[in-house]
């Protein structure tokens, strides 16, 4: 067996007997994934899922940054390739280097995928390398490996995408058009049009009037476009917006500031300096808007995306080379809260990459202003020990009522059910520390519990 | 029951019988309180508390924050209000909503006043709530719930408030009239006379020079006038000064450049460096006048006060909108330390809102300069998780001996004898963990034990 | 007894099983030492350690430190001092003051060399100095407590000194003429030729260039003569180069930039920033070098060294006056790993003094780029809630195997094998968590022990 029933419980047996009580009562409601970047075109097409390196190893930045580390090479990997040569080959590297993984969140995952899908119960390594091979790739030919049985087996109530506003949103609306009962929405996010540091920019731009019908090329018309966009999402069941920003700096500057300073980005001559004031002026923009459209806004700031100076040349954006930096929230957000902080019609969800900030900035700016909620433990921290970590350090100053449940934001569709399983086991375990050290009832655990794993994402994704 | 026996003691059955063991030793002592704001007016009177809403809800921070961040109004909790109109309302708000409080020390300290104070057994929620407002009402109005027969019941030793060198400090000189055998300090806070950017700072200086005699338009007036002042305060029994300041930075300026920089700042023209200057400068003047006279000086810094600006601008300063900020300690107490750090007759007393300071530059810190000692988890990080963090991030460079107990630091004085018994609990699981996995004997423990509740405070606090 | 079979362990029952288990496997392993600071000379002359005092008191500053902070004075010490007046009375102050030592790291290491190595079994204090004063001076005499005895007692396979490239290393070379079978290797330490603002810098290049030959008042000289010294290490065995900045800010000037700084640091007449420019450039030449040489790269950043001014003054570098600062690598390595950061054949090994980079930088870049590994915890966090928040921290982004297990880092040579004791304790309690909590199972743990405690060091380090 590769999963053991009480595993991500305390080992002390009085804690343990009760995260497993609170667990049984949380494991198998359905699953809300409010945030992630799985493709609708899966669920639009509904064809299967390719070879298992394909589907395993290819998508996942958290596998092959980790090969990469210990000296595989991203051609060993096949990585941007478009079809895989030799995919056994690439599996084989990848089964023969799973040791790497010892102690980390995607050995939990996948190996919750393998045995529960997969009915693999011999740990994956260079021995067992052909035995996985060969039965993921029987499996996924057959019907109930399909996306949308997948998306039923999982219990799913609702997945979102990520998604730009340049999109069309062609296979949403084939997903809707279909009469298939699943609940998958888009997520509004505009980076391409609002980073001036986005590739294309200007071009994206241009695009976005051209669809809109808008005159983008100044600041009334982008702004026009830009709501009209939302709208368009919002006509689909899109409930929220992300914004994957280097920094959580806002601005609130003049109408006739911030229409030069449009001017000024698009010109492709801004400093540095304005194109971070154009993102926080954007970040204020978007609130305003939230505020009058209801979506749901989520800011994503810390990434110091592309480290790897010539990974990034050769293979492009998201291969595993974002490094977190740290990240101040307690004087970027000033300008957007002073404008509307207090509204209790908006909702705003940080997430942060700087754990530094879950004490000293994060809880107490949630834990005070009624617009703002806490994200889940975010991309490195989306594991064991930072989800311990999250609660740990936010609980006592925010409570748990400003905490919006887990996201997995995974490109991963398999691994869907795993990371929930282990948010709802942690959270488990974490109240039952709490229950152990008569800090909490049992009774009141259990209530937050189901809480924490279904009722608080619903409210907080307005879903 | 509200309150288990065993509660914040860890879970393992042989760890819990040490703490258990170790907490049955300290859990009965005086309790020191040299650092808080309680009214010296209330024993000075004895008049009897008012109602419910009144004592517990619109002064306490920490209660309305999370009210607050969940949508509830200040208006609805008649926060600012002379005379609450509608008390048995205010608490019902409050009742119905303190399920938010879960897992926070809020929670704690409340459930221990209501069960130990009170007689409540069951649960605070919109249900028990009137039964909750009139057990509390009645009992209030009893001869044992005056405020002296509470300082009494909660065996207190020392309890000090904190007071502006303006203050008259009538209240405390009635108490010592009255002959009641109590001890309560007041504490040297001269925020208001030594930060420019304090309501009123000129006037306030000018009030200063009125009440000393001295001529406070200049540089040395000034410092007379605040000698005079620390005089006054230790003549009725102060031992220890306090600063709250934005950052911890001090700066050593020859005697011309502070003259001048104080007649800048007075002027009103100051630039916010200077002003952060001036604030540096006199951190480093308080310091000097703490080698002469022996006040020990306690540092609170790192606070972002009045964050959200509607709110300040309606209701004024301190109603729950404060958030931390990074804070630095290394190069910012530089210029105080080279003059005085190496002072074995002076005590600085460092806290934090900034928890990573604490194993990277506070404990080494404290681990080295004779004048150094670390003041409790503070304010966000008063709880058991906080405390928890604190002892384990800082005990293995600075020991236990460079700390200095246990501050409550509160406003309801109804929370001393909670907060306290929280502080000694955190310490004894700690304490039994290191027992229990052989880094100290139990008989080591108990002596520490007893040092943490009881003697350091008194040693570092000259009480 | 002062040391129990048990200690360290997690004090659940099911837990300490696994981790005894997991101990037993590794407790007897050859000890790696692959960065240090013990003497050469004591293993080319063999001659024995001095008096108690001058053994475990003057050299530590760990233990002074902690002595000066309780207003203990360095006179009352005689650190400074070249022969001990009182040995017996610096002992005793010593004694007396032991109990400070409670909860630190210090006190792990003393009590397991006072009863492994001298049989000493009742606590040291007041009552017991001069026993231990007359154990420890009588045993010193004996052949058994002779440096080259105790390197074969201690099972040391490989122990590393710290280096200047202007030694001789002549008793590196005398220890391998003696046909003494010790791997005992030196390690380059070019900060005194390479940091501007290091005592005596122009006359070390100086120096250099007379001990090489080469032309050091020019750039490529300098370069040259940095190489030869490398050279000179590595024929005498060294493997690695070691590198104490401020921060670890890299650059990556043209060659007639950096050419032209080198002339204007020689000067004295650089500017702060210019001669943080060229310690961050020569981090980066020495990378290059590295990529030639092969020697491992550790960089040791962010101290604020001699931070007590008066102490400095009077008594020089090394007294227990360096305290951390905040440190920035996700910036500040860039330069070098845009050059460098994907070389297979180049080891560069991180360590910080910053815990909050962890699990926000350090665990990231060394879970991406194939050069970097993670040093283990170092100096204050060289504790076991320092190690235990490492592998907590670290773990779930880098793995085990981006580490490279443990470094005693120690002036002390009696304390190496507590401190790898230490290591070894700790790093199977978090191992045997991860297995009680099914996270892993007991026979990876068992791989994975035996790799952190001897396999993964070898490897790093190139042994």
């Amino acid at each position: 067996m590769l999963m053991h029933e009480d595993r991500l419980f305390p080992a002390d047996p009085t804690t343990r007997r009760i995260a497993r009580s609170l667990y049984e009562q949380v494991r198998s409601l359905p699953i809300v994934s409010p945030h992630g970047h799985t493709q609708a075109a899966w669920f639009a097409h509904n064809e299967p899922f390719p070879d298992p390196a394909k589907l395993f190893v290819q998508p996942d930045h958290y596998i092959y940054r980790m090969l990469y580390s210990q000296g595989v090479t991203l051609e060993d990997l096949e990585i941007g390739v478009e079809q895989i040569q030799n995919p056994r080959k690439v599996w084989r590297i990848f089964a023969s280097h799973y040791y790497l993984f010892r102690g980390t969140p995607t050995r939990l995952w996948l190996d919750f995928a393998f045995e529960t899908l997969f009915g693999l119960t011999e740990s994956l390594s260079a021995k067992t390398s052909d035995l996985y091979f060969d039965t993921i790739s029987e499996k996924l030919q057959t019907p109930e490996f399909r996306p949308r049985a997948l998306y039923e087996r999982f219990h799913l109530e609702v997945l979102a995408t990520t998604d730009s506003p340049l999109d069309s949103l062609a296979d949403h609306q084939i997903i809707r058009d279909s009469g298939w009962p699943a609940r998958i929405l888009a997520t509004f996010r505009p980076d391409s049009v609002v980073d001036p540091d986005f590739t294309g920019f200007a071009d994206n731009i241009a695009t976005l009037g051209a669809q809109t019908g808008e005159d983008t090329a100044h600041w009334s018309g982008y702004l026009k476009a830009l709501r009209q966009a939302r709208a368009r999402f919002r006509s689909l069941g899109a409930t929220a917006t992300d914004h994957g920003h280097p920094t959580a700096q806002t601005a609130n500057l003049s109408e006739p500031e911030a229409a030069q300073l449009f001017i000024t980005v698009l010109s492709g001559n801004a400093t540095a300096a304005q194109r971070e004031l154009f993102r926080a002026q954007m970040l204020t923009e978007m609130a305003r808007m939230s505020v009058e459209d209801g979506l749901v806004m989520q800011i994503h700031p810390g990434s110091a995306r592309n480290h790897n100076r010539k990974l990034y040349e050769r293979y492009g954006r998201d291969v595993g080379a974002d490094i977190p930096m740290p990240t101040n929230y307690v004087d970027a957000l000033r300008p957007m809260l002073d404008l509307v902080g207090n509204e209790r019609g908006l909702t705003i969800i940080l997430f942060t990459l700087d754990e530094t900030a879950y004490s000293r900035e994060l809880a107490p700016l949630a834990g005070h202003y009624p617009c703002l909620r806490l994200g889940p433990p975010w991309w490195f921290h989306d594991s064991p020990e930072g989800m311990m970590r999250f609660r740990e350090q936010v609980t006592e100053t925010a409570g748990f009522y400003n905490t919006v449940g887990f996201n997995d934001d995974t490109r991963a569709f398999l691994s869907i059910p795993a990371r929930h399983d282990v948010a709802r086991r942690i959270d488990c375990a974490f109240l039952a520390r709490l229950v152990a050290e008569h800090r909490l009832s049992e009774e009141e655990a259990a209530e937050v519990a189901h809480d924490l794993a279904y009722k608080l994402v619903k409210a907080a994704y307005r879903l």
